[in-house]
């Protein structure tokens, strides 16, 4: 090759020059297609804007506008945005600011020339402040805030008509030219924005809410089973406290639904605007109740945080004491993630389906998991004393509670129950050498320094590793109630989806997938 | 005054006219007081408005600019926001996007007329496709995104001078001029912003966050409070779900921190737009760790709404249990609510104070409900079963730990260790009664009916409501350990209150308020 390149010089540059053009295509390429909405929006804004730049650059329009067709381009590039709903919203708002403001402006203007000299230009500057004002005050009504941007045209088109009618303009025929080229402006920018490739606000937040169902079953189920892996975390990282992306994947799976408060709600207006379209052909289509669900994932994730906040306490419980209950936790996790996702499935898929169905199985779990807490809890309480736990293992199990036992040795395995077993598990060295060994391990809160201690005796020290103990065994009661909780805030979400499929009109799925 | 009122019927008239217009004033100026910062950017927008607007009616602006003295009036209405950093930002952008606008205008105008005929207009709109597409995509960059104003000026800009440029105006002058009369108008409006009665992003910022520290600890004593009195709340309503402003003084307390991220967000950008004022007499102020603390009360925040949630939580620790560890527990709500309102003192009076003075008495409070935990979680475990009951009262607490006995005993009220006193406090009635009556008040979930249960013997029942009983128990345990949690957080909170005081140069305090 190199020999060759060395024969043809002329053709060896020119294949280099291609080659590089190539790579710098495919890179620009790979680089558009990366995020493809916003490559597409660029595009399309660029259509518009480009359409837009005809208007003065063809005869026609500009013999009949002049120069005021630059209104027509700055309403493209106002009114142009990501979505649909934002651009019609934001049209109409430009569109009936300017038409109230032309009005009003003719209407003040007719009146104020009324006054001779210098009272005319006093008049005029009268009504500026006034209604400078009164449009600034009513911007801010709470109630007023998606307008806030047809209050700023209003004062921008009030003042453009006023100056020209002090000026001896023809104000009225200024104010109809200028509407109309507003609304010419307006017209080509919500056309490409509909006809070129559309980026509806509906589709995003069908997408955000459903992708969410999703995100957060994972979330879940790793941060569960990280937990009964005896994962101990460090402190917070600093990205996680200030709510930013983070190398952590319970966290990153619960993100997004924490932060998209206020884009859902904006998405949810904007889709408002938006007409009927694709899957979602019905005339007013509940998007409200989509931020309804989203505020209820939120709810759950809340719940998540907490959960997500067990990994990181200062106060763990060991392994050996999170793996007793291993199977049940495991369990109800699985069931979550399931309901998750299913419900997400139903949302995503736009199908009805049976909420009791999808409960169940999340029923069974926790039900499974609260017998089991209440048959083994003593064992997260104080395990070292030794009196609880030789009284305990000869008494309770078989001769108080026969029943629960029975049907669960049938369902399990029949040696897990075993009070002997569990005792080797808990017990593989002697207890106080254990308890020496995990104070180490563990991260007391509040922090102390051994030597801190105003104790000398051992047995102290000693009673004070098992407070310790005692508060980092509880911990694991509390992951799990923890847990229930998630377990029973679905019970909200499915309420909110049933509500949103009756309203949208979700279909009706084929009974047999309803068991599942 | 009826009689007198029908004597003089035109001096009556005019009393009640007077007194009417009285009442219409009086209430407006009630209205415009109830919310003076609304009022005061009203006035100052009045103001800044009729002064732009004052350069048209005036003779010398209008004979140097003419017509086109309506961008300044413009810029002033776009550029006006509420907070004098968020008017700099958009002033700022405006003119840095107006002047790069203009250059880049002028240049391509004079190379696209190189082309003659046709190839002219095809060039320009070749150009503006370019432009637009190009903008419209680094508009979408998100470290561009304060900067999107500007983008959006800039493609105003472009358009404006091309177009002139095109139809043989002068460009030149056209893009000086456009850049001084925009000029003028951010003068006009940056100038009224600082000058009358301002309004600072920083301010306001630092208001807000100092604000939350005491909501949260507000929030944080009641839930505690309310949870010790045994409040068992209804279903989550719709509107807390929605995260909208509810009637819960708990949830009242910590919604602002929940949903103020993205306001502390924009504040602190725009008040890094702000020149050094008032309080803030520092070159390059660190408002960034404003948006920290702000994140960590965030962060401690998540854990109250998790204690919050307790209170709602369909399992529920019966009230006697809830008053076992009464004492502790409100001990370490007071002191951790103490700690919030200490930090947000310093921040508040930007004082410098000793963290680990701050969090000592919470250390305390902690240390003392987790060995109250350690010596009496045996309570939460089972307390009908019996056995339990009396080989521990009998045979525990003054033979195994004598020294936190003692101690206890010392610093607190003697009796209330005393086994008895607590057994009696339990059982005021039969266990088997009081298991019947808790079971119709508890909320159990999964929702069952007692007619759901499979089994017929009595025994299993009242199994089946000691399981729960087992659960609801256990959720005492989690109240505790996630106020510890609350507790923990603290920590976060100290260290980033330190190192913003470090950076912004809080005051050092005398020593002796360092003890309290």
């Amino acid at each position: 090759m190199d020999d060759l390149g060395a024969s043809t010089p002329f053709l060896n540059k020119y294949a280099q020059k291609v080659s590089l053009c190539r790579r710098i295509l495919r890179s620009i390429w790979h680089f558009l297609s990366k995020e493809p909405a916003k490559s597409i929006h660029a595009l399309k804004m660029a259509i518009a804007f480009t359409l837009a730049f005809l208007l003065a650059l063809i005869e026609l329009p500009y013999s009949v506008f002049g120069d005021h067709i630059i209104w027509a381009i700055m309403t493209v590039i106002v009114v142009f945005e990501f979505t649909i709903g934002a651009t019609f919203s934001k049209g109409v708002n430009r569109g009936i600011g300017t038409l109230l403001a032309g009005l009003l402006a003719v209407v003040i203007g007719e009146l104020a020339s009324l006054g001779k000299g210098i009272v005319h230009p006093i008049m005029v500057g009268a009504c500026a402040f006034i209604t400078g004002a009164m449009v600034t005050y009513g911007k801010l009504w709470p109630t007023m805030k998606p307008y806030e941007y047809g209050f700023r045209i209003f004062l921008i088109t009030f003042s453009y008509i006023m100056v020209a009618e002090y000026r001896q303009s023809d104000p009225i025929r200024m104010a109809v030219n200028r509407f109309f080229i507003i609304l010419l402006g307006a017209v080509i920018g919500i056309s490409v924005n509909v006809f070129v490739l559309p980026l509806w606000a509906g589709d995003e937040l069908h997408e955000i809410i459903s992708k969410n169902f999703n995100s957060l079953a994972d979330s879940l189920e790793v941060c569960v089973n990280e937990y009964l892996r005896g994962a101990v975390l460090e402190r917070v990282p600093t990205k996680i406290l200030m709510g930013l992306a983070a190398d952590d994947p319970v966290y990153e799976g619960y993100r997004s639904t924490l932060i998209s408060a206020a884009k859902e709600e904006s998405l949810a207006t904007f889709a408002s605007w938006e007409p009927p379209h694709g899957r979602f052909w019905k005339f007013r289509y509940p998007w409200q109740n989509y931020v309804k669900v989203g505020a209820i994932l939120r709810h759950c994730t809340y719940s998540i945080v907490a959960l997500h906040a067990c990994l990181r306490s200062a106060i763990q419980a060991p392994v050996q004491v999170r793996s007793l209950f291993r199977d049940e936790i495991f369990a109800v996790s699985q069931a979550c993630a399931l309901a998750f996702r299913k419900l997400g499935g139903q949302v995503s898929l736009m199908q009805k389906s049976d909420g009791m169905a999808i409960m169940s199985g999340v029923h069974r779990a926790v039900e499974q998991l609260q017998e089991s807490l209440y048959l083994r809890s003593y064992l997260l309480v104080r395990p070292e004393t030794g009196i609880l736990e030789q009284k305990l293992t000869e008494e309770l199990p078989l001769s108080v509670i026969p029943e629960i036992k029975k049907s669960e040795v049938d369902m399990e395995v029949a040696g897990r129950f075993n009070p002997t077993a569990l005792g080797i598990a808990v017990k593989p060295e002697s207890p106080l050498e254990l308890n020496r060994r995990q104070y180490k391990r563990l991260y007391s809160w509040p922090h102390r320094e051994v030597d801190d201690y105003k104790f000398t005796k051992d047995s102290v020290l000693q009673q004070k590793v098992r407070v310790l103990e005692s508060a980092s065994a509880m911990s694991l009661g509390t992951f799990a109630t923890l847990l229930v909780e998630v377990a029973m805030r679905l019970d909200y979400l499915v309420d909110a989806v049933d509500e949103l499929g009756e309203l949208a009109g979700f279909r009706e799925v084929v009974k047999e997938q309803s068991n599942g």
